[in-house]
């Protein structure tokens, strides 16, 4: 059960690495909306392996397949099934790993908690898995600019590589400047030193982490459901459902911690008519339901288990062994998991949005 | 629904800081776990207000009623009602904020949400709330203890409060340590200069916020649901549910993001026959899964928003005002925050406990 | 988690027969319904004991507090809690069940189950239970006619005792009718025959079963989801999960198994603008859904339990032994339950409501 | 979210009769339990269109492909993808249907709730999107064999045609006799005239309908949650959500209407160390929960909607019109709906076996 997200756009994703595929299910989908194969491929073509000089060299078309749920160019409202076949597989690869555990990935705890695992490329623990997620999601964003708002946009961008900052004003930052270069920053100036650090890193065998910021823009007031379903609780919850992830903040943060009340309060306004708040530390949530500012939060990935160095682990047998990293890999994850932070943003949002319309419409 | 938490130890908590009361009903507790309100009044104490010179002075002796679900001491597998009546409530104490925001708090997004909303104390959003779990975790500490880890400790502490920072080992420090001062700190040493800061910003009407830190040890391997119900991720939506909440981070959390694969990896180990890691980045998690090391995570929780001070702010009508914080409350939230941290800890264990058991034992 | 029903307008119900009351939790209510303890009053004295010569005489006010989510007699969207003490508690009475199972009673199977039981009155397999349902679909009714459909209307009726069967036009009958005698069938014709049976049986220290029938009239096309929370489905669940239920069916039911395609078949005329069935053997519902025709289901109830003869039975110990009946009952659970059944259809049809307006509105 | 069933062995399933294809996914499956596509394969066999001569003439071979969460011949963990691709669709046979609701099917109601419909063979409403079912209680049945029941039998017979009545003893019949004729019936002397009525109907362009009885046996005794999971109340939703079914019950059923409580108590008697009722009016369940005596319940199936007679009826435009069946179908869908009679109890079992053991065990 733990392969569902959503309580009202429900998806359920499936699939391993190497096997028959990956896809999704979801089951909640308003009808009537304008859907194509198109729009969800350009988002799978934004996570794809292959895409970049920093990036994997697995190459995967992940051309998905819509098996069900529109007619004529429309959802009917009933369950949409997306299939992405895995195509470029090698197993051979991790034989290796059938008997070692891979450090600081989940292949010994896998086998502990389920005595058994698809040792080949990851299993369902590999990043191959968000595919679902990222189709699902595409989906999920059509149906927030069509019913819920229509000026909506969610914009992820790498905000830091190890310690390498980029320059980004969230309230302004476009996704023409995101999407023009190959880290996905929001900062034309830190460009080019991530993409020599990255590439620094893989020459060494060795991997990176940093953090990406994600801001909404023109979100709905009112959403998010005290006191569980608080909005930045189920934020929290769709990005540390990400790999990789170690932490979250919204709005002022760790740092908030620094301020006091005085300095940390945001005060009201009114603005053109409308309650607005003349400074963001609250991050566009304020008792766990959107304020209408816009969201701001950052999540912290580490860098890639994966390195090409010999490591100290231990095997199926309970022995100490050492083994050394193989198989393609991202040096680090942080550019194409750019779009599964917008992702996982977008089904937080479409699922509060209808959740809000049930209750108190 | 957005209430209700867990999926088989399912809890629904009620009730606003002025009313009848506040409460819980737990649904799926096992049965013949013994049970008496003594059991739940001991974190319910700690929780309460009034404690100690550097909380809130409202006066509440918050006694706990179960009125369900029990049967000569013990659990009966049927739900548990758990009652706590409001006592010294104050409701004309906030008659100014019927028609006035405050800044950083929950009154005008819940407004803007409901169209309705109970202005006395904070109603709904108050951290009254957190009774309801409180209580309920006590219930999920001893099924856990129970039934399923024996020697499970789940210790939080206060880590920081703004720039002053604890020493703390957690792999080590006691209960008696922290529950040994009014901060519940982990390190003596900084108990001083914590509580000087809190009444210094007490005195000048400001407030302050900061860092807990959460630790649990002797879990057992295998709890967590990947994909989405990652155990990190159940953490982190938990964790962030809880007001004044700005953060979350696992293991290296953000920190992480400095080091490299080859700093960050922790290498695999026999240990009495056991497998263990040399080092713990990973906070206890690997694949959203625990892998027996200690959880150990941390949350930020910003400065309490009511402060002293006139601030701007706007009313119902949508005009610009000012208002000044009036009513009893904490100057910083984190003394008691820490049994909301032990108890949220213990709802995601218990949940992940019983399903690990459904699915995989 | 057995106690909660509904997926948006959540209640969770709590409570034995003996100890501390029972009651319920409403998750996801709507805001600013107009709601007072007169509203949920109403029907807990159409479900309350002793209210007639022929129901037990077991003597409960079951009067009603509502501890949170209302302010200013509006609801606020935040959980509605509902207590109502048990005062005419009797535990003594049931001393000898502590040791032996009462056949066709949950004695047996709660003890299986559970390992433990409350034996006192049946516990939380008495009909007690069902207040906090009775008390939740108060407020569902409340909020269907405001927000839904305002014509809406919920009838159930006795429609046989044994084998005394009601006339009822199902289109017609008025809650007057029904209300006007002490059976609760909607045929004044049948009331003093039914009357007479229940009261032969009481005399005999025997007991009697029937068939309660419910129409909705009014309701709005489109409710129900399929495949699996098809309308008929959920009423099904939901009637199936009173006491002492035995069947349920919808329409033409079971009867209908003796017609045709051509005889059972609905022709869709226009009436008025509308489309309309000419005939009403589907019974409200085609494909799982709606179709604005009255919904009229049947359930069937069996004999109540409790009979004052001496039984065969079996002891905790695993010995053959014989109990007699003591107690008070309702020699007839029948007129006691027809405002549970238009409960619990209230109940499905908020949620459906809600869950409808969620997605295709 | 309707198409998603269970609460820990979670079913979603998907597709339309003309499309991509039909299929589940299969969320919270043990891991460990040997399974093969030829394991799904003979169920979805059974409930094929073209499997004899009283069956409807479209030719699908149901080929299923297992897409996911399987290894080296075994599950998992993960979540469990089933594919089968729609081949023999003729959509050109609908292109009426288009314009014109056919009596008594979904067509109108799912155009007034979705506004939208796949006109083509009965979209998601058509039967075919049962395979998903089937093929997730394959799996379903081999969890409940090696984990929970190894001696569980899931039996569903015809129990009627109409009028025509088979003799079966749900105590001893056999699969094989079931098995062994095309209506499915448990009684070899009610074949004959069975299928004479069926075609008979058929050569007149009209169709017919009947009750299927289930019987559990070997079933543990706990299975069920009060009060509204009762075990009896998930079957009758699993039953109810079937296509064309209209009536559900158990033990004595409506029938039981007709005794008193002296005749319908079941007496508790000790037989070889067990606790046995001497009697089964309950039908293996009390107080919502399995006693371990045989389950047995009955479900009332309407006659097909689909006829070849000229109809009154009305089209998109809100006009009266007249419509005549075509496409291929089944005079009646009882011997093809044995099969998913079994399968919705097979999910509904395996779902309540993995909540008592995470409970209670």
């Amino acid at each position: 059960m733990g392969s569902t997200f959503g309580k009202l756009f429900k998806i359920s994703t499936w699939g391993e690495s190497h096997g028959g595929g990956v896809g999704v299910v979801v089951d909640g989908c308003p009808p009537k909306i304008a859907l194509s194969e198109g729009d969800i491929q350009f988002d799978l073509d934004r996570r794809r392996p292959g895409q970049s000089e920093i990036t994997t060299p697995r190459n995967e078309a992940d051309q998905a397949e819509i098996l069900s749920g529109t007619f004529e160019g429309q959802t009917l409202g009933s369950p949409i099934a997306v299939l992405v076949r895995n195509k470029d597989a090698r197993p051979e690869a991790y034989t290796e790993m059938s008997e070692k555990f891979r450090p600081s990935h989940a292949d010994y705890t896998y086998q502990a908690k389920y005595g058994i695992r698809n040792w080949q490329g990851g299993g369902r623990s590999s990043a191959r898995e968000t595919i679902g997620r990222v189709a699902a999601a595409a989906i999920a964003k059509k149906v927030l600019v069509e019913k819920f708002a229509p000026e909506l946009e969610i914009l992820a961008y790498v905000k830091s590589i190890r310690d390498i900052y980029a320059e980004v004003d969230p309230n302004t930052v476009a996704f023409e400047t995101i999407e023009g270069n190959m880290v996905r920053t929001g900062d034309p100036n830190a460009v080019e030193p991530m993409v020599d650090l990255v590439k620094e890193m893989r020459g060494e065998g060795n991997s990176v982490g940093g953090v990406i910021e994600c801001v909404v823009r023109n979100i709905p007031v009112g959403l998010g459901m005290p006191v569980f379903d608080r909005l930045e609780a189920d934020l929290a919850k769709a990005m540390m459902s990400l790999p990789a992830t170690k932490g979250f903040e919204i709005g002022s943060g760790f740092g908030g911690t620094q301020m006091t009340g005085r300095e940390h309060n945001d005060p009201f306004r009114m603005e053109e008519g409308r309650v607005r708040t003349t400074s963001n530390r609250s991050g566009g949530v304020q008792g766990g339901i959107s304020n209408g500012e816009n969201l701001v939060f950052r999540i912290a990935f580490k860098p890639t288990a994966t390195i090409m160095t010999s490591q100290e682990t231990v095997n199926l047998e309970g022995e100490n062994t050492e083994l050394k990293g193989r198989g393609r890999h991202d040096p680090c994850v942080l550019p194409r998991a750019v779009p599964m932070v917008e992702a996982m943003t977008s089904l937080v949002l479409v699922d509060h949005a209808m959740r809000q319309k049930a209750q108190c419409d």
